[in-house]
């Protein structure tokens, strides 16, 4: 099953600087497709950790954000979606530099959405997490299965 | 990073009827790749539940073994690679039928791998359950990073 | 916030002995209390891997199993509670002998559940497992919180 | 199995200070025991959400701060030790004011320590997260088990 987004990606940026008005020189989306969307993070010092390296809490962020940007896209404006559960394994230690997230979809029903996020560096190809991620959504009469 | 195969399919499925036996009949390797396998698994009656849907210990069973499989197929006959924790997500109902396994080696490093599951119903592309598994692997004189 | 049960372990061994009916030889609800279970499972041969230890699927089971129960407790019999997700981790090779269940509810919300489940070997007092269950609840009338 | 610190609490907090030397104001350990630690962590304004809540990066942070500071209680000044994966259960809306995590040590094996990290708001008993952490441990000759 593909999902299809309810927006494009102009308006999902202008709907991400609406709500998350401090986002703007820290991470931004670079592309919204059916189920998937990437997020882009401008990694600043205090992201990093002593030996230069990009944190936890920060790589955390961006998988949640993209989670949370994914989901906005395909269901549109629905504030009070929440985590509800986040795993995340780290798989590699990132190099300096941008981090870049791909995210998408794998279920989106009435009451949960599901989705697989992998972060990489920009300069590299590696795969640096990989994080599994679940939104409880508002009731609502959106068209969706299960 | 792309991971290759230590062995051909033929090889991995001759080492899979050894050291499983009882495999034979319940699931076998479809498909063989540069970090990825595919596993297709018989549905036996036992693994069904009332109502006629394939039980969760079967799913965690079927991720279980892919990831096994897809690490032998990688790093050689290591019999003593074990499971150290596996996260899986349920995401609707399996239909009746068999099932097929997508797994991708995401990282492979000198002590521990890391791969992502993906369970879709043969007859139906709708993915039914999405896993990670991370295995500890025995220490050895590979030649594989981190 | 401590969790009360709605029924006495005598009527939830009952409706386990309807729900499960070919639970009987396999495993029993040992104890019961407020946000608690305690479930026991007799190790089959058929749950033994080669080496004689209890297989990862068994204990998925066995985790999964006391997740169900402990919410059957404590909301009543509401069948169509359905597992999201399961998280995992094995610590110890477990022992010969039959293994027990400690499971905690840690939140019973209008929409979702979620438990926390230690194995332990009967003989001997190491954890062997730890799971983090998360169930869906269907919609109903109870008065449970959020 | 209990596992037994090899420093006291007030080791431990020197050590802290020495490691991470911009905590003081932000977070302290308040107590250390056998397998167990607790943290508690002040919340600033610049860790609310809109709304006034605590955000989900800050309370992933107290979870694998306080995993870090456990094992590093318990096995030593190994300033190596990695995170390799965490799982993390919002369960619910966290209350203004300080929050407190309270983790215990489920496994410590040569390779591998998993921890088990309980958030509580201060002023509440209610759980307001639930995670599992795993960290990976250097290569040494401590004398620990598996």
């Amino acid at each position: 099953m593909t999902y299809q987004p309810v927006m494009d990606a102009a308006t999902l940026r202008q709907y991400v600087a609406e709500v998350f008005p401090q986002a703007g020189s820290r991470w931004s989306v670079s592309a919204l497709g059916p189920g998937t969307v990437s997020v882009t993070m401008a990694v600043s010092d205090r992201s990093l950790r002593p030996g230069g390296t990009i944190s936890g809490p920060t790589m955390f962020f961006l998988a949640d954000v993209t989670a949370y940007v994914l989901i906005l896209a395909h269901i549109g404006k629905v504030e009070l979606a929440v985590t509800t559960s986040l795993n995340i394994n780290f798989l590699s230690r990132p190099p300096l530099g941008d981090l870049i997230a791909h995210g998408r979809l794998i279920k989106l029903g009435k009451r949960l959405a599901v989705c697989e996020i992998h972060l990489h560096g920009q300069a590299d190809d590696t795969m640096v997490a990989q994080a599994t991620a679940t939104y409880s959504l508002p009731p609502g009469d959106r068209a969706a299965g299960q």
